[in-house]
């Protein structure tokens, strides 16, 4: 089972970390600039122009929660099943999440850091989400994806079954075919009918 | 990271039922009949002979502890790495020690289970934990591998680092190029050492 992590089990973290910062420049997404290698350096040079360290991002998104009831439903789902979270965001960004949510295993991107300040991210792989789950498909996983975005839709594609899950309409009217629920119950009730072949 | 499980976090798993069971048979091991799939029908039928359903594997099973340490060795190399237990049991036996464990991401094989009765036995894929570690590769992730048998070094070779751990004298006389150590506290020396790049 794969899961996407932001939207799905946290909040957005830029989006957060601007509400926490009050930097309304870092609400910019890809919806505003499609060209994410921009949109990331533009927001690493906001970072710097106002002096914020890694740890002093890391200590805003500590002070977040992950979404209400993820936990459980990760408790539940890690009980019968084998997780691995993939996301678009950094290893130094999730940390604080991963904690609280049982250490699932996560991968991702990386960013690079040197004393404290962040000078340059690096991507994993390019379509990286994707790439994992035919991974474990080489592997012989049946792969169940969910994933609440555009970005998400590539995975859930190559997933032998795919769910959206919190994804805005524009999302659910471009891929009808896979089922859409907002609650991890419903959700939870889909993957266990797809493991049983229902 | 990935690493074994029986012999590194766990008992062996066959031994330790044999034990608690006194079915002396279960003791055989694939240094007794190197033919593995023998090896697995001949316990399947001893089980079989002796009524034992999986459940009353699983009592016996969570009825045992990881090795003294593994949990704390887990929860320190998580805080800094992906992990991942690549291991030729069956996710079946592995669940209890798993819970014990953190609930660590696990990959291996399955049993085919019939009204609480093993019936057959399923293998991923031949060579599993070597094809894990080149998936891993192939997704940009350096791996560091350790595991404590002659079944792991298809592993270890594949892997950017490898390390023996619990290992007989006969796997380290054939492997010399693999360091070999027997305490957590050495193998997470060599293990931070490998990502520091020394």
């Amino acid at each position: 089972m794969t899961l996407d992590m932001e939207g799905v089990l946290t909040p957005e973290i830029w989006i957060a970390v601007a509400d926490k910062t009050g930097i309304e420049a870092l609400r910019r997404t890809t919806r505003d600039e499609p060209d994410y290698d921009k949109l990331m350096r533009y927001r690493l040079e906001i970072l710097d122009r106002h002096g914020l360290t890694l740890s002093q991002i890391q200590e805003v998104i500590g002070s977040l929660e992950p979404l209400p009831g993820a936990r459980a439903f990760l408790d539940e789902l890690r009980s019968f099943t084998q997780l691995l979270i993939l996301s678009d965001t950094f290893e130094q960004f999730a940390a604080p999440f991963m904690r609280q949510l049982g250490m699932p295993t996560l991968l991702c991107h990386r960013l690079v850091v040197e004393n404290d300040r962040i000078v340059d991210y690096k991507l994993r792989l390019p379509e990286q989400k994707r790439a994992a789950v035919a991974a474990f498909k080489s592997l012989n996983y049946r792969v169940i994806a969910a994933g609440d975005s555009f970005n998400d839709t590539s995975m859930l594609i190559e997933a032998d079954a795919g769910f959206l899950f919190h994804a805005p309409d524009n999302v659910r009217r471009l891929f009808p075919q896979f089922t859409a629920v907002d609650e991890y119950g419903a959700l939870m009730d889909l993957i266990r009918g797809a493991m049983a072949g229902r």
